[in-house]
């Protein structure tokens, strides 16, 4: 998608309005000081506050406010960014035709969710849990664990917690085939990408399917009973994508069945998971509060990734992190980059 | 220790003697069929068995048969094998002094363990167990977890399980601190190992100390109530050596205290840990039966991995894996190999 190329608004010399919608604790935006007139509000209050601001910065990165409080032409942020690397939410009809950039938090989470899939991974192949409950009833029973080094991953979604996760287990010795929305044969960093449409035929070698793609409409329910079908009895599977990439039904059906070894879901289709949902005690999952990418200082790395990003829009430079806002994500090519640019209502959808 | 360079018995040309002091399952040794007289005994027949045996495979690792039985001068086996890496429990007086040749199971165990380490690292930092225990209570509550990258471990052991340990943790991006018996500057493989008398200074700088070490009468104990004074409150312990390295009930102290933030014990002073030790409960702490090296098919490689050793053996050339029988270990350096002799009563000890 072609970037804007003009300059921001604000262009009268007032420090820009940067609209924060707020989950506690607030982020630590010091750094603006006196640079951005910076206004809280929360879901009530956005509706009436949005048409003001020349920016919004999406703190709640869950909430679907944004997409009930957009605001009519001529009347919209030139630039939203929202501190989680999923812009699913977002990712509305007004907002996709508005000239709006949005930008993500690409990069902040990469590392901390590639560990914590290489530890469930290890996790599993160890029974861990298995011990810690046969712990509980205090007895002493030797089984064999498995070897991670010369097992096989797949590992679904290309962008950079994708490549972060491939590359953590490679580490291992695990080998993983990285499947993206379109294949490339000789990636720089991966080597081959293969495309989605050969997921069918990939699965039933993996060991461990990891699902770490964008939520996207190709990508929505994509790990249902067919997909499960495909997996061996022995595989274990783990989601910390979203919620929706999953048909959770099919998934705990597979547990109950047998058809898969083990399963850990980071994300839900319904956040918090409600305390009647089967999940909880479906043989074989780990469940886990969407905390997988969220290590000790995640919110202060977020703050200033946005603040990195503020500076560049202020000096007029190119944003970083750009949502190709038709592909739904940022696209893992080099120079993605554009300048945000107020919607004035004169240009109409591009 | 000098390595005794005579042929072995027999030389009158009957196939060897080969005793085996068998644990359930018993191994596949289909590869010796015709070339060796196999023989099985138990705890109890060993001792009417090995003046007989040429040699003798230690099967069941953590028996002290051996000791009880070992026979006069004369009548010793001139080559005993140990399907294990620690060799503790075969290190008595009579043995040491005799002309008897020692190997173990080295090389076997190092990748497994190495993998179980990086899991039990992972899987404190991500809090895998609390949310296990979340999960049985139906409570999703997000906890910020940490990231391993960065930060830093000290590995006490320079064996090849230690090593293998230090270059997975570091794979993970974990910087190691290598701890062996003397110091070494220029280490090809590890670069540099550091002296156990600097351990006091390395300890408070560990978010993760993990024993690799052989058992021997330095390394007794060596996890004592200092040593746990000297870790961060923060920092995980996990034992993968033997039982005895640990001062268990300073651990358990260190752990009710909060002067350090977990363990992981896979091993004890007592196997298997009796059903009313405290260790099952205290808190923090991780308990497993003694597996942390026993994934599938571990039986079968440490039963090709013996009459590989047997090959060498019967064709006169020198074994691998030679215990030092002074050290305690099969020390790392290139070339220590050997050749058995049997202990025919005319040379008396070394």
């Amino acid at each position: 998608m072609p970037q804007p190329r003009s300059p921001h608004a604000p262009a009268n010399g007032r420090p820009p309005r940067l609209l924060v919608l707020d989950a506690e604790p607030l982020p630590r935006l010091d750094r603006l000081a006196g640079r951005a007139e910076v206004l809280h509000c929360d879901e009530k209050t956005l509706a009436t506050m949005l048409p003001e601001a020349d920016a919004l910065l999406v703190w709640d990165f869950l909430s679907d406010a944004v997409r009930h409080a957009w605001p009519g032409p001529g009347h919209r942020p030139a630039w939203v960014h929202t501190a989680s690397a999923g812009v699913d939410r977002l990712l509305f009809p007004e907002i996709i035709s508005a000239p709006t950039i949005i930008t993500n938090a690409r990069g902040v989470f990469d590392g901390p969710i590639a560990e914590y899939v290489a530890g469930l991974v290890l996790a599993h192949a160890k029974d861990f849990l298995g011990s810690w409950e046969l712990q509980r009833q205090r007895r002493w029973r030797h089984r064999e664990t498995t070897r991670v080094e010369g097992s096989h991953a797949v590992v679904v979604g290309s962008g950079p917690i994708g490549r972060r996760v491939a590359s953590t287990l490679r580490a291992l010795g695990i080998g993983v085939s990285l499947v993206g929305r379109r294949e490339r044969r000789d990636d720089p960093e991966v080597g081959r990408v293969h495309a989605s449409e050969s997921l069918p035929e990939l699965l039933p070698r993996a060991d461990w399917v990891v699902c770490a793609a964008p939520l996207t409409d190709e990508t929505r329910g994509m790990f249902d009973r067919e997909a499960f079908a495909r997996t061996k009895p022995s595989a274990f599977f783990v989601n910390i994508g979203r919620g929706q990439h999953v048909v959770e039904d099919d998934l705990a059906a597979a547990l109950r069945e047998g058809r898969l070894a083990g399963a850990a879901l980071d994300v839900f289709a319904a956040e918090p998971l409600p305390a009647d949902s089967p999940l909880w005690d479906a043989p074989g999952l780990l469940v886990s509060p969407h905390m997988s990418g969220d290590t000790v200082g995640w919110r202060d790395d977020l703050a200033e990734q946005f603040c990195d990003n503020f500076d560049r829009w202020v000096a007029n430079e190119p944003l970083l992190n750009v949502v190709d806002k038709r592909l739904g994500y940022v696209p893992h090519e080099p120079a993605q980059q554009g300048r945000p640019v107020r919607d004035e209502g004169t240009r109409g959808a591009p």
